[in-house]
């Protein structure tokens, strides 16, 4: 069966190269239940493994030839190998967090063949702790970050009691019993059209066709460098060419206390985060000597209201902008940062707010494919970074998941460093937790795993900021 | 530091793409000194990791651009990551072979990136045998399999007592106290320039500048068919297009085994392996009702002798030729197979002997790059397979070798399948154990596993056969 492929799932193909694969990732934790035995592991691997039917999603891998006039379309694999795509690791001894956060970092490292199926599946066994990990890995082409979180959710249950539950990547036919009326809606997610999969894909398929006009648009509106729209920012180490090594660093913090600072200085969970992620890179910087003057920026992907997304996606669709906000961290008080970010935050949507249906345009465009624009600022003939680092944040499910009775203890996701963006920081909530993701070039992001020190110390200086 | 690299390491960089892997590999298999402990393993990654200084060869990776007038060069990596070359692995339960052999596969697949030095390393943990294993990656370009033999002899021990052994990738300064003369001499490969690493590059680098006129010259010479020397196979499965993604499988016998066979049929040790493979092949294609009419073709690189080897290398190395070897899959009686294998090996060398020397230079060039020559023939408008397979065997050490005391037990090549080449065959003889190493595309070549027993069948019909 052939397919076309949309301009947005094109671009992400076409972005890809051997030092910038185009896959987005997640890690999840789980809780074996109670009573699970020696092999519970292998039993469940072999029982995802024997999977009856799969979905068409994860079926087609992207073709094109002379026979497709060299346009992309997506093929079913006829030789569709399911060893090929899920298999069964494990952590070497002693089998801490720091073993899986490499063993991540490394298969998140190896680019996808386009001539199969776009997707892998890792259980992982070894933690010492005995909970297992599954490490899953998409390409963008086929996934975004917010479908992600939809499958995510579609093929968990809310029930520890549910059994017999299909892979993620079997066809479904039926909701599954105990679910949500939400969660069925989304069961069938991977049985929709390639198309449906995409969020907001009408508008960046748009923004697409013409990409340096608008650049040129926003770039001419907003050329006031103290803009919060600025797309100017400070060199610093993040922004360099990348190799195709990862390295990958995961934590989580309940987000009470998060939502706690929130309420104590007047701004949002998301200001917070942010925040947070700007202690630590000041700190991070610093150690390394490598802190520049001026602040840096942060792109950060919003959700657009109803009348801008109407503006922004031909299909209606949850079209998503993007914010550039000033980090604050050239200030060396935590409270200081913090009124930095809310204060950026809010002139960043102030200004989405007032402006032209060609710039939402172009900043929905920004916010949907990051990892394709920078490509397109550098042809504009922008010379520096217009960001430094790139921070979303991804609502995921807000109660407790199982799958087969494992309970799901945390889910951390894996994105895209590219060209000149090293660093990629992506935040989900699930279940009472902010989850953080850090994924990095291996070669370009060194220590990355002491951001994690340093953002447990930020969110205590935060509170203590905050009088908590 | 920037070096030039020679013509046929460029040969094997510019002929990898991402199906095609150029990389060869090794598997090793150690037995943990008596009394090691819990930590035995982890010590070992630790101390071998901690490695002062690194050999020049596993520093260099090639670059070209502009400014080396689009010529590859080595260069130093200023970066040097031992992190992301050398790797602490573990397989999951219950810890086979086949969980083994699934990993090895596994990281065989994926592509070195020219940005760093092209090796990777793996010590592996978890065989419920208790044994430890070592995978190893290499680019081609960087040895050939002769080379990698040495670098092995080199970095082990016949004394079983030494300790405090650099890592493969130490630099060098002074021969291991226990060593042989040779192995003192081979010691110091690591150090070499990294020209005379390859055994014979001379020949090659010197083919490689007419490759199309000598294929013409042997192919305009050895039109008969039925020769020994004939560029013709039957089309098989194992003949197309394949994918980056591989199998391998791995198993010894001892030579000891092997050489009676030949002693009662009056064969080489060399013609019993290729009967081996001969009768493993034609049950395999029997089940899978692929087997042609005709006999499968194997291409079987020979050293060449003195004055061959004086017409091949300018360098008067120890040049490879190439021999077209008739299998006689066609035939049903093990005997016949063996008769009809030491036959067509018994003409190839004649053959050989016989050749003009612009002949052995291109026989050489075949034997020397395979991975390299059938894409030289395929531009030389020879529609049909050459050959249908490779089968090498390289000598290695023949007395028990140790690493810190850890007693090596096996030692199995990984090797390079190439479009219309999809399964290689390569075998190293060590301590007594002659060590198969069967790797082929994933998805080209089903089952490879029933390979292994079809071999072991093999031999035992061949024993009863030969009146054993």
């Amino acid at each position: 069966m052939v397919t076309p492929i949309d301009p947005t799932s094109v671009g992400f193909l076409l972005a890809e190269n051997r030092s910038m694969p185009m896959h987005v990732g997640g890690l999840a934790l789980y809780k074996k239940p109670e009573g699970a035995g020696r092999n519970y592991i292998r039993d469940l691997y072999e029982q995802m493994r024997s999977c009856e039917e799969v979905a068409p999603l994860f079926l087609r891998h992207p073709h094109r030839s002379a026979r497709t006039a060299g346009q992309f379309v997506w093929e079913t694999d006829d030789q569709f190998d399911i060893d090929h795509h899920f298999r069964h690791s494990a952590l070497p001894k002693p089998g801490r967090i720091r073993e899986l956060l490499e063993l991540c970092g490394r298969l998140h490292s190896t680019r996808l063949a386009w001539d199969r199926p776009l997707w892998e599946a890792h259980v992982i066994e070894g933690l010492r702790d005995g909970r297992v990990a599954m490490y899953t890995k998409l390409h963008h082409s086929l996934v975004d970050g917010v479908s992600a979180m939809r499958l995510l959710a579609a093929i968990h249950s809310p029930d520890p009691d549910e059994r017999d539950m299909p892979a993620p990547w079997a066809r479904r036919n039926r909701p599954p019993k105990a679910a949500s009326e939400q969660a069925a809606l989304e069961t069938s997610l991977a049985d929709v059209p390639m198309q449906a999969l995409r969020t907001a894909m009408g508008i960046t398929a748009e923004a697409a066709g013409m990409p340096i006009a608008l650049i040129k648009t926003l770039n001419h509106s907003i050329r006031n460098e103290t803009s919060a729209l600025s797309l100017y920012a400070p060199r610093t180490i993040l922004n360099q060419q990348i190799t195709g090594s990862r390295r990958f660093a995961a934590q989580d913090w309940p987000i009470e206390r998060l939502r706690a600072i929130g309420k104590a200085t007047g701004t949002t969970i998301n200001d917070v985060v942010i925040a947070m992620c700007s202690g630590a890179m000041r700190a991070y910087l610093l150690e390394l000597n490598e802190l520049p003057d001026t602040s840096l920026v942060a792109m950060v992907p919003v959700g657009l209201n109803a009348k801008q997304s109407q503006i922004a996606s031909a299909e209606g669709g949850n079209a998503v902008g993007a914010i550039m906000v000033k980090m604050g961290t050239e200030l060396a008080d935590p409270a200081d940062r913090l009124r930095s970010v809310h204060r950026s935050m809010k002139d960043g949507k102030d200004a989405l707010s007032s402006m032209t249906p060609i710039q939402i345009l172009a900043m929905s465009a920004l916010g949907q494919a990051p990892a394709i624009f920078p490509v397109v600022l550098k042809m504009s003939g922008i010379a520096r970074p217009p960001y430094n680092l790139i921070i979303s944040n991804v609502p995921g499910p807000r109660t407790t998941q199982y799958f087969n009775g494992s309970q799901l203890v945390g889910n951390y996701p894996l994105s895209i460093p590219i060209h000149g963006m090293a660093l990629n920081i992506t935040c989900t909530s699930y279940d009472g937790l902010m989850c953080f993701g850090l994924t990095g070039c291996r070669r370009t992001v060194p220590h990355l795993q002491r951001l994690l020190t340093h953002l447990d110390q930020e969110l205590v200086a935060l509170e203590r900021a905050a009088g908590i």
